[in-house]
């Protein structure tokens, strides 16, 4: 029997979760890592959360599918152009069209169900300030109040045993700052990838808003960019 | 275009999900149903639904393959035996083992994200008091508790568009109450399904949990018991 506490790691294949994980494995806990295929017309998302994954030695790591183009709404999940070029003004400006409606509330339910199987005490996601300014469900009160929801969802919340936490170590964190703390933590960025609208070869476009704070990121932590990115 | 409000009415093939639908319809509301199929051993739940669906006259209907069964833990999902003739205290005694993990957190945030997209007030469950004594996920508190939650994961609720609300017109009701309401309002129960474990033909075992207090509530509600059991 592994003694290590559990917790359920919600994981993209992008930067913040990875570097999530990372310090949560930091802490001496046994990560769970959990993947949604969820109509990304990337499958490279995907692939890169299953480098990742056996890159931190998780204990478990679960792809499941789940179809959020039945509701559709979203460029990440329907035939909307993703948008290119935009300035960070224009990130922070409105709610981002790649939002995916009630995506973490989604996500979030999946991982509380896995952990309240193994008996994990924490969920552990990667939102941060950056993506708070335009995802509703990258806020803190959002945290809180699933926090909330969770000590009542579960049999463990009625019969008092454990109430589950949401870790968000990322929480107040600018992109440079996650990826110094990710260096620090032995992450391999060269693994993740970021890019909303990637080259069949799993080559980032460089220019989509993913991108644009991945590269912005890297250059303000003053560190390499590890990044492939596609010609032209 | 449809003048009427909105709702996401969460619809298993059940007495109860085809009653709380039935309300909300009475009182002129469009209705979009959502129904699961997250690894039951039964697809005759699902038939069920479109059943109940089709007589309901809704305005859309959406079936998900979810796969809870990744995460194991229960008898709806797993493999592990129904059980059977069990006395009410028995059911009452503690959480079934029919119990699905975060079942309904899973399924109000998958209802959340289709009334974000379709722009639908109202999500629409059938909990009530019965269900409420064995399953955390049954309870106001948590209904409460996702309401608040739901404020805060949309961009309805950042914009202050609106909000939310979750309807349970069963809550305090008994299962006799339920089927004298839904009769009331118009509801074949000959189309429901309510067994956790029914023949291949899709007849009732007479004898779970869900069957027991089935026939207990049309033997209490003194309404003749439409249901096929099966021989023997």
């Amino acid at each position: 029997m592994d003694p290590r506490p559990k917790a359920v790691v919600l994981l993209s294949g992008g930067v913040d979760s990875a570097t999530a994980a990372a310090l949560t494995a930091r802490d001496g806990v046994a990560l769970y890592a959990l993947t949604f295929a969820y109509g990304q017309r990337h499958a490279a998302e995907i692939e890169a959360a299953r480098r990742v994954a056996r890159a931190l030695g998780v204990a478990g790591h679960e792809v499941l599918t789940i179809d959020l183009r039945a509701f559709g709404g979203s460029a990440l999940t329907a035939d909307i152009d993703v948008p290119k070029d935009r300035t960070p003004a224009a990130m922070g400006a409105d709610i981002p069209v790649t939002y995916v409606p009630a995506r973490n509330t989604i996500f979030l339910a999946f991982a509380l169900a896995w952990a309240e199987v193994l008996d994990a005490g924490d969920l552990v996601i990667g939102v941060n300030v950056l993506d708070s300014s335009g995802y509703p469900d990258c806020r803190p009160e959002f945290i809180e109040a699933f926090e909330r929801l969770a000590a009542l969802a579960t049999s463990a919340g009625v019969t008092g045993r454990r109430r589950v936490r949401v870790r968000t170590p990322l929480i107040s964190l600018t992109k440079a700052e996650i990826i110094r703390a990710g260096m620090a933590a032995g992450v391999d960025y060269s693994l993740t990838l970021s890019c909303y609208d990637p080259a069949p070869d799993g080559a980032a476009c460089g220019r989509c808003d993913a991108c644009a704070l991945r590269r912005k990121g890297f250059v303000e932590a003053g560190v390499p960019d590890p990044t492939r990115y596609r010609a032209g």
